[in-house]
């Protein structure tokens, strides 16, 4: 290393502080602030990260870095491909100017709050011209940020590094036709399964001695981490060996709180399997969503719903919840593994998630290249609902004004959750047949897979981009085959 | 206002921004934080207070204020009295050099790490050498800062605004012997009540449930505020809108998380009944430890302590608590009156309490003009010790290694404790004389004691100095004779 690498990592790392320091004031929002903090809480946040902004985009920064790269150094060392991030970074946030950020932070702003009326309201017209202002500012960001194909895949890069929007449309046009095929079986074959089979009492105490017993055999280390209430669960890094996940409770219905933590707790192995000492730096940060997406859904679906995993924690669970006893493992599940048709993504089961997303990558895309007007969203979603579906939404509160992200100016996201999905299914039949692993998980031993996961995916960072971290992980391009195998073993 | 004092204003509130940011992250240190996340967390914490420091002092600060005060106003203006804070408190901070500062933080974390063996081990010998460099930066500090009477001046004005060494010596020299008295009388007639009268079961979530209700009643908002469990309770504003109490329970015993409660709480309101648009300005900040004290003491034991107090939560208890419906208000109000002596201050009751401050006041003063040695501390403290309490302390454990503050360099603190109690038996005299508060307690409506407050103490902020405040809302200056009263009144 050389003295001006050290200095953009040293400049680096204080970005990181500041952002930290962010999160650990949004995490504290999310779990435990009082109502009227909201007002100061804003102040602050908006202030770090500003501050935040201009030291990772300022003189002294841009300096040091055109410095350092002008160093020689092997391609593929860690030093270069930390540089090569760090300019990527930079580059694109140089290019919006400081009143486009204000405008999107404004319009984001009251974009959320019309949204949360106009879903309560199910009144799509109270959202619509919130839209048209974020879908405009987003559109002026992807020009400005320049992109090869179609304006989408600048947008896009913002979650899936190295991602463009025509793989992903190739993908996914290549997973759709069997996976509605997969998603109409699961649905037929589940018609006969309560949906209140596991109701019974819950206290939520019990629930987190069990969540938490088995999120601690899996991997998630809480000397470095914890796990709270939420609204809607999430993962977040508040500083090297602090790692928060959320979760919410059901006190009908145990599965709830338990999935949202093996979730979360997949994110958060993530995090904590990064390197430590890079923290800061692109080598200790996780490259991308749909990467990220990949460990949460590989802890939470392909091992945390499987026959192996319930024949270790149901009985524990049944010592827990005594009535409980009474419930086979083919009842169990057959609960967990219940398919149905729904209008809400959140409420989604394993078979039929990756049509929600189909429809809003398709939707998102239209809207973004033109082709489809902010008007005719909730038509263009009905419709496309009913052909992917069979039903057709009742009202915009289970149709198109469900989800949050466009409110936030979160247009591009939408794909990383079925790349995750993709990426997860993937890992996960690489990693039986390198080492193994299905022996280990039949015993409940969580660590050789985590192991494989730690030196595969986690201790990587963003030195490798996502498409090439499956490739080296895999041995293969990344495709739908492992997903859809996977479903159909589980659900057909 | 003019332009020059708003861009001041907008200087001091950009720097509370930082540290209220910080105060959010010591809080999750103590209260959620896992352990694995403490490095980190030291990082964050010492870069965004030497960014806050840097900003208080450095020039851009020190250009708008002198700009500023050369502008003609009122002198009993906010702005006026805004303004001679700033220079008074800039004052102080640049005239401590960088590299003393640098060598203070040093030293306070080696001291405190010392300290904790020292007193797990009961040796004296560890933490010496410590006491010997943290003094010595203290009387460096003195000797920067600048004193008229003696050195224990300077120290005593960063906790205590305008007070003076000689001044409160001569208030403790006339407290001490009736407080002897007091105290001697008060530990003989409590001889026969059982140390163990209320012990019983109680609940963790049960204590909860009678704390917020109680802390509700009395006036703090809980929608500005929460309370969470530490080791050791504190209160702290982590924003405007924003305050936080801890306590800790005993499952034995729930009169003490209520008295920690009750405690902070007054801390708390004290803080929420600051003028909240001003938070960052001296005339939205809590003026010193004295009157911070007075807030937190007067709702602990001048309410809380006192028999319509009880009248009213007794019975409220006991539906809580079913076993203390046995327990009549004679007998529950002698075992939270009960007095001993005991060698631990922060167990001590009300009774003897100020006589562990007498002592620590003249030790410190001593250790800080020289007179007594780093050496000899052990003998003089318990030599001093056996003078007020007739009996001799069997470890420094026990002794002058109990308390955290001088590990921490907090020479100049203990004294305001004491100040504490008088400001808050005068204040609470005089709130019952000019409103008749007395009736209105009688009926537990605590409505008009924090009226009267919010308008004596809380809205002042720091326009005012702690000795004018005592002076204006009670009519006298500060003196013992109140405080002597209330005791003599409780326990004789």
């Amino acid at each position: 290393m050389t003295k001006s690498y050290d200095q953009v990592c040293a400049l680096a790392r204080e970005v990181s502080i500041i952002n930290s320091s962010a999160s650990v004031l949004s995490w504290d929002q999310e779990t435990y602030m009082p109502d009227r903090g909201l007002g100061h809480r804003a102040h602050q946040l908006a202030y770090l990260t500003g501050k935040a902004h201009e030291l990772a985009t300022g003189k002294k920064f841009r300096t040091r870095l055109e410095k350092a790269e002008k160093e020689k150094r092997a391609f593929d060392s860690k030093e270069a491909a930390n540089l090569r991030e760090w300019r990527k970074e930079l580059e694109r946030a140089v290019r919006i100017p400081k009143n486009l950020v204000e405008e999107e932070s404004e319009a984001t702003s009251h974009g959320k709050a019309a949204w949360v009326e106009a879903r309560k309201k199910s009144d799509y017209a109270l959202f619509a011209p919130h839209l048209e202002k974020l879908l405009g500012i987003a559109r002026k960001k992807a020009e400005l940020w320049g992109y090869e194909g179609e304006p989408y895949d600048a947008l896009l890069a913002g979650y899936e590094k190295g991602a463009s929007t025509r793989e992903i449309d190739k993908l996914f046009s290549a997973l759709k036709p069997e996976l509605t095929q997969i998603a109409r079986g699961a649905v037929e074959a589940s018609k006969g399964v309560s949906p209140t089979a596991l109701r019974g009492k819950y206290p939520i105490e019990k629930q987190q001695l069990l969540n938490r017993e088995i999120a601690e055999s899996l991997g998630f280390d809480f000397e470095a981490g914890r796990i709270d209430t939420t609204a809607h669960p999430f993962c977040t890094t508040l500083g090297a060996g602090d790692v928060r996940l959320t979760t919410r409770y059901d006190e009908r219905d145990f599965t709830s709180s338990l999935f949202g933590v093996l979730h979360e707790a997949g994110h958060g192995m993530y995090e904590q399997g990064l390197l430590q000492e890079d923290f800061g730096l692109p080598s200790g940060t996780a490259v991308s969503l749909g990467i990220h997406e990949s460990q949460s859904r590989l802890w939470e679906n392909h091992v945390g719903r499987s026959r192996p995993f319930w024949e270790k924690w149901l009985p524990r669970a049944a010592e827990i919840f005594p009535h409980l006893k009474k419930v086979t493992l083919d009842e169990f599940l057959r609960s967990i593994w219940k398919a149905e048709f729904s209008f809400i993504r959140v409420e989604a089961d394993e078979a039929t998630y990756d049509l929600h997303i189909l429809l809003r990558f398709g939707l998102e895309r239209r809207l973004v290249d033109g082709s489809l007007k902010v008007k005719d969203v909730p038509q263009a979603w009905n419709d496309g609902f009913e052909e992917l579906f069979g039903m057709r939404p009742p009202d915009d509160a289970r149709g198109c004004l469900q989800d949050i992200h466009w409110s936030m100016g979160g247009l591009g996201y939408f794909a990383t959750y079925t790349l995750g999905n993709l990426n997860a299914a993937q890992l996960f039949a690489a990693a039986k047949k390198q080492r193994k692993i299905g022996d280990s998980l039949a015993r409940a031993d969580y660590a050789p897979l985590l192991k494989w996961l730690r030196e595969m995916v986690h201790a990587k960072g963003s030195l490798i981009m996502p498409r090439e971290l499956i490739r080296s992980a895999t041995g293969r391009e990344i495709q739908p085959k492992w997903h859809l195998t996977h479903l159909r073993e589980r659900f057909l």
